[in-house]
């Protein structure tokens, strides 16, 4: 990605204040994703990032990190894996529980779905605080695979979520804000 | 698809008894969506079937929708669409409830997602009763666009949801049960 393609995308996220609550500005990626044009860019350079690692799944966190997750995977000749909110899954689960603001949410994955020769991406559309993504990374690692990247589509520096996840995973960014 | 490639897709649903409640038997599309040969063929199945028909848009229903609709549109050079469940778009919202088995639904999508000259393509994974997918259709043609399809990645015939879909709509999918 060049410096003009990623100052398009970044004009097509919304701002909008004061969701899911008042004093949060929510960074809304919907305008990129409608725009064809971004919506390919977006694909391609998630997909360029990782081009020459091996790698046999994308794993994406509902719902937003499905699009995105997908889109990489077909590119790289990947599978996709969804690592979903709970009770949506049918087959046997894996779990992983994390603190949020208020109380605690748990993640779900098929227990069958990554092996120890899988290379796994976990990609998500926004780094945040960094504590979901912190529980696809232990839920993922309960299945041992062989190397483990973490991806997000753009990320808020200033939240510091890069500090809470492992300091020996790559984690990279199409772009930050 | 020839029939081959569609055996294949078949091969690798996981039929789960009893999920989400007992007496259904789910179709599990997981182990599909892993198979990175099978991934591929189902994004390129499914935009194949709509390659001439000037698709502008896939609105795909959240959140399993999310994964065949963002494929689509990449390789039909479209956008994306998120039709969501209640409280997760940020911006100004429509919103169109529906009667499930057991009380009302609702799905929501930004109010400005379509325009009049938009070609969409709705698309979720399984046709089923088909009470979400009405209600998907129901929600965009508030925005009036110049023409809608409806896709599914599969159906289960049996269950006659193409028949709670308008006539006058062509409904495609990559293969029934």
């Amino acid at each position: 990605m060049n410096d003009s393609q990623i100052v398009f995308l970044k004009s097509l996220v919304r701002n909008v204040p004061d969701f899911p609550v008042k004093g949060i500005q929510f960074k809304d990626l919907t305008p990129m994703f409608k725009n064809p044009k971004a919506l390919r860019l977006v694909g391609d350079g998630l997909a360029e990032l990782y081009r020459d690692k091996g790698v046999t799944l994308v794993a994406g966190i509902e719902s937003r990190g499905f699009i995105g997750a997908s889109m990489m995977a077909t590119r790289l000749g990947a599978g996709f894996v969804p690592i979903r909110k709970p009770g949506k899954l049918p087959a046997d689960i894996l779990q992983q529980s994390y603190q949020k603001e208020y109380g605690v949410d748990t993640i779900e994955v098929h227990a069958d779905s990554v092996t120890s020769e899988d290379v796994v991406v976990i990609h998500d559309d926004l780094l945040a605080t960094g504590g979901t993504m912190l529980a696809a990374y232990q839920l993922i690692q309960k299945m041992h695979p062989a190397k483990v990247y973490i991806n997000f589509l753009c990320a808020i520096p200033q939240l510091n979520g890069r500090l809470i996840l492992p300091d020996d995973v790559e984690v990279t960014t199409l772009f930050d804000f």
